[in-house]
């Protein structure tokens, strides 16, 4: 048994020295708990966010655990209806084994789709994509614009507008993922955030200007958008990642047009809109069963790996959805 | 006859001695064209805003006329419809007479409020008030903050937001106008922003947060109005006269709660949304008419003293809707 623990709430970056990798006491689960083998880690930017928001300004004190989605597979089932064996989706600590109450777990079905894509694009990555389409409303033949286009969430949401006939413009981090998003995943375009000129170049590539942007990093890329944002056009705002790291001010050279042009910016968050979960997920689970819908993943091996696995996500590495994979 | 002209674009803060008020040859309206003597003009702060994006960047070349909303008597009508000495409102250069198309001026009624009105409370200040909580949507109960309460759009806002049965708060710059505010127009209560810790006293006054707010100035209002905004609640963005004189980047401590708190952010314009001017009048001209709509005018006499009182304007002095009274 083995937990991955937080030293400190983190000040700036978060490195691999915040994090302790530590052997642990086994688990002997409690009254109505079930004790599940983990076999998957989600590796998410909000977690960053929730480290800094959440943990107590502590200079000494225990070690902080950390909770995140993971998948585990029943061990002992206990009489909570689960079967040993099973797999099971919820919120665990970040370590080999857990104990969790029956009601907080749900079970997947690994025959229709890998089951680490239940963290990802059957998720609630995928359910976060279909969501913010579902408030921006894309239109065939409309342009759409996703940052974080070869993330867990942006990668969906570009091929679902694409689906819904529009024309999709990703912006990413560097030329291979840029061209990854073109080829595999069927974006129109892709714009690499870390070449000079983004505004230009979104300039060159969308001169009638963009209708509907669908925002997971900050000001880098919110703001070169912004100057091409069509009048009356709208913006859904799903993740800062790029502003997860610290607390500093953000600032927008372009922050006038959304007055000048009427562009409206619409934040959402999955939590606020639970009753559409499961819509969204039959919806994906028939898009990925097709084809029609596909998915990458960034998979790192072994608990002790994660802290590294988690900081490389954050800076940007890899593509699609990041996972470790445990046992 | 005389005519202001601005001198050159403004790079900084926009000074009287960007402006030039000369002379003009008598004006001799062309064919469908009628001639109307100024009575007043309107001093707007969105004006700044366009004196510095319309104009050309020149070093030299001719002064430059100015176009806003103007009230006119007309002198000589032609074959337009009018009658000599019909008020006219309109588009006009901020001169003592005027010559436009007939099609370009509306007739205005001076037996129901004072002309002046038809500029304010009655004109596009009430009616992007107005149109201001058409789109927020304020409810019965609901907590409503207003930045620039003092000023032509937010006092009548504040108003409007108060007989919804909104509990309003204001936010104006300086003692006198949050007295003026709360004893003349009836607001629950009105901070000074020009006081020390704004967003605390907002956390006083509002503990429970906001519902919806409408923001007239800028980040040193909505800055700290962010960070009292409660979760899933709205902003309208009406205006941003704080970042008007100059083109600088306008920096948030506070954007990222616009996604913790799933905050909507919603910029609008009237020019978007014509088709409710007209019922937008008939409810103001209604409640100016009840008593239950009061309004504020800073008036000043004269074609010279123009440059001065727009400047005067821009830095916040006076209260309600500013005007020049021109013949």
């Amino acid at each position: 048994m083995k937990e991955v623990y937080l030293l400190r709430r983190p000040v700036e970056a978060i490195t691999e020295h915040d994090f302790l990798v530590a052997r642990a006491p086994a688990l002997v689960p409690g009254q109505g708990e079930v004790l599940t083998k983990t076999l998957y880690i989600s590796l998410d930017p909000y977690l960053a966010l929730r480290m800094r928001r959440e943990i107590p300004d502590q200079l000494s004190g225990p070690p902080y655990p950390i909770v995140g989605r993971t998948i585990g597979q029943v061990i002992e089932a206990g009489s909570s209806g689960f079967a040993e064996g099973d797999l099971v989706l919820g919120f665990g600590r970040w370590r080999t084994y857990d104990a969790r109450p029956a009601g907080d777990l749900r079970r997947i079905d690994p025959s229709d789709t890998p089951p680490a894509a239940y963290l990802g694009a059957l998720g609630h990555s995928g359910f976060t994509a279909w969501l913010g389409l579902a408030i921006g409303l894309p239109k065939a033949s409309e342009t759409f614009v996703v940052s974080g286009a070869a993330g867990a969430v942006g990668s969906i949401a570009g091929q679902l507008a694409k689906q819904r006939g529009c024309r999709v413009i990703g912006i990413a981090g560097g030329a291979a993922k840029c061209e990854q998003v073109i080829t595999e995943l069927g974006f129109d375009d892709c714009l690499d955030h870390q070449q000079p000129d983004l505004s230009g170049r979104l300039r060159t590539l969308a001169p009638n200007g963009i209708d509907l942007h669908f925002e997971n990093v900050g000001s880098k890329t919110l703001d070169p958008v912004l100057a091409n944002m069509r009048p009356r056009s709208r913006i859904v705002l799903c993740g800062l990642v790029q502003h997860y790291q610290d607390a500093a001010p953000i600032s927008f050279a372009n922050f006038r047009l959304l007055l000048e042009r009427s562009i409206r910016l619409e934040p959402f968050s999955i939590y606020d809109h639970q009753d559409q979960a499961e819509r969204a997920q039959q919806e994906l689970i028939a898009a990925v069963r097709s084809g029609s819908l596909r998915f990458a993943q960034t998979v790192t091996e072994g608990i002790d790996q994660v802290p590294k696995a988690f900081v490389a996500m954050l800076a940007g590495q890899g593509t699609g959805k990041h996972l470790a994979l445990v046992a």
